[in-house]
């Protein structure tokens, strides 16, 4: 598969954090020639904190990671492994979770509920777990600080690139460290988190107020992407606090802010890696009744696969975003709609801008990053949704035979 | 564009129905070399019943039947143009149907408040009325019983074959006729009615009852299908009933069971020329903690691009069907859930069935016709969907700059 279009140049330098230690290896659960199991490690002291799916048939990891989050500090570890989401595996993969978690407990000295897995890939498959187990002495031997790009390409499903982002945020004059990676190309209209993510930092902070931050700032970032609509059974984001800077961040702007930003970067990432994407596509909506009615109408424009081939096909079609407006179920009126495209005013008054033309819209649809304003002119409430196009490749990605 | 697969082998044959005559004419509208009106006139006696697209951005033909459907019973006549929505056209928009029902009603000698349209296409771009008024005259001498297939051929857009259903039901020893036709092949998820629908009967019947009688039926026919998840600005489904027959049906199960079977009929031939479709799939969710739950998972998975592009390549990719259980909203327990392919048991007790075979499932999906069951098991509400596969060709059509 060739690399996204849109993917960035290279992949980005990332802060060792201190209190972590990452390792890779190839268990041939489902992919040859490549690794496929990440584990990482964290020193006694770490806080873990996670968003997960909300999927009614949510993956036997999933379930397991959602019952250890709580108060401890002990040392913990992530196990992951691609190529099989031992999800809808019935109790048998419930069997496998365990046998991970305490196979990884033993290997590692830690508690078995301070080990937290995932898994990504096909659904509905026996996990063959004992392929992973028998790699976590290798895994162990080989954990090291900075190890980020063969962790976030361990992880890698149909995604075409390592999704990875980080920061350095300046607190009182002592620098935090922030470093996480996630994987998602498909299957992505996250109602928690995207696919699978993972950040670490240095910071210290409680569990409780890690795990509020991360909620909201879930809602702002990984909740607002789409590339098909289609939610995950495997959706999980966890973050992991080592405390090493010694650097309290609970009541630090700086740090949420710097937190948000790697979140957003890794959302949009997994949006330029959807499947089959061309188009970078940024929905705002304004002048909404409610923020609630804005998110409405920014998803329906985000999923409409009538809007997504039309920006495929660089047509500025912007009839398909007053359908898209007009099903979102939220209130809308007709006369008080105005669409622009980037800086062009396309449509106001219920109908098309005396202003517009056309060419200008077929030029601005060429561009590979776009921006499509909607202002509903009846409120304040405002949203921002990010999503790909539709292509031919999205169709060729899904509709092979799994193999 | 080349015949859907399924369309049907031929158009069938229609009772005429006394009291309504029809005609057609090429307006050049928007498509070239071929009919794009069509006028439909009732006699006195005739009553109109309707149900329409809810969307907030609803085109102006529709807001205009909506305001005049009632109790009235004077000669009707239905004008329809394809090529263009005449829908997000502003203020000029509603002049154009006043003008379109002005210019009717003087023509056919009818009060303009009886005369109903409907305009399908393209969106946002203004309606040339003055080239349908040009071709009234033309229209009214051409009227004539029984011409059906030309009038379903007028109404197409990217529709690959005219739709139609008819039926004749013995009442009390008195044939009572139906006939109708309908357009719909992409943004196709009607929230009242598919796009463009024409529902004719001699039968006699009160306007509230009819209406009645149109908006359960709606809800168990048009509204249990998807193409793509887009609905239209457009929707719009009447039903005349001429009275002809002198045969009251107000309390008529037969009457009532061959409309159902009539709009059935016609509904499913929306999905069968659904844009790029090779296979028409029937997805019937039972075991539901109610019947609104079963229809929300039997949506989720008839919208699920990745379960249509599945079918698309005759993958038997039933975790896709969990995933799409999953996200669907409704209360769902992987333990109970069961997945059969036709009478094939695919998966059960969370996982799948001891007795399934990947062949078995192979086999099965190089059908045309196919039938998806899942029961929830925890309840007793069912619900049923059609829709088809997503394919390139889909992409093709819709990612075309609009020619």
């Amino acid at each position: 598969m060739p690399i996204s279009p849109l993917a960035p140049a290279r992949f980005p330098d990332l802060p060792d954090i201190a209190g972590l230690r990452l390792a890779t290896a190839a268990a041939g659960v489902r992919y040859k020639g490549r690794d496929d199991v990440m584990l990482a490690a964290l020193d006694a002291g770490s806080v873990v904190a996670g968003v997960f799916t909300r999927s009614a048939t949510r993956s036997a990891p999933v379930l397991d990671c959602q019952a250890k989050l709580g108060d401890g500090t002990g040392p913990a570890a992530f196990l992951v492994n691609s190529g099989n989401s031992n999800a809808f595996t019935g109790k048998a993969g419930d069997a496998s979770v365990a046998r991970i978690c305490d196979a990884t407990a033993q290997v590692l000295g830690i508690a078995a509920d301070r080990v937290f897995t995932a898994s990504t890939g096909v659904i509905g498959e026996p996990l063959p777990d004992d392929r992973i187990t028998a790699k976590l002495d290798e895994l162990a031997a080989k954990l090291a600080p900075g190890a980020f790009e063969a962790a976030a390409r361990a992880i890698m499903t149909t995604d075409t690139f390592p999704k990875a982002a980080g920061a350095v945020v300046d607190i009182d004059g002592t620098p935090v460290k922030i470093a996480g990676f996630a994987k998602g190309s498909g299957m992505i209209a996250p109602d928690m988190a995207t696919m699978l993510v993972y950040i670490f930092t240095d910071a210290q902070i409680g569990q409780g107020d890690l795990q509020v931050l991360l909620q909201t700032l879930t809602d702002q970032t990984f909740n607002c992407i789409t590339v098909d609509s289609d939610t995950s059974t495997s959706d999980t984001l966890l973050c992991a606090a080592t405390g090493a800077s010694g650097v309290d961040v609970t009541e630090s702007a700086g740090f949420t802010k710097a937190l948000h930003d790697v979140m957003l970067d890794l959302a949009h990432q997994v949006v330029r890696d959807g499947e089959g994407a061309t188009k970078f596509v940024e929905i705002h909506v304004s002048g909404a009744m409610t923020n609630d009615d804005a998110r409405k109408v920014a998803m329906a424009i985000a999923n409409s696969p009538l809007v997504k081939t039309a920006i495929a096909g660089e047509d500025p079609n912007w009839g398909r975003i007053v359908m898209a407006v007009g099903k979102s179920g939220a209130r809308a009126d007709r006369d008080l709609l105005t669409i622009r495209f980037g800086d062009i005013l396309v449509a106001e008054q219920g109908w098309v801008a005396e202003s517009y033309t056309e060419q200008a819209g077929a030029d601005y649809m060429t561009r590979q990053d776009l921006q499509i304003g909607v202002d509903l002119g009846i409120g304040g409430g405002m949203a921002t949704a990010w999503t790909c196009d539709l292509t031919h490749q999205y169709i060729t990605i899904n509709a092979d035979y799994r193999s």
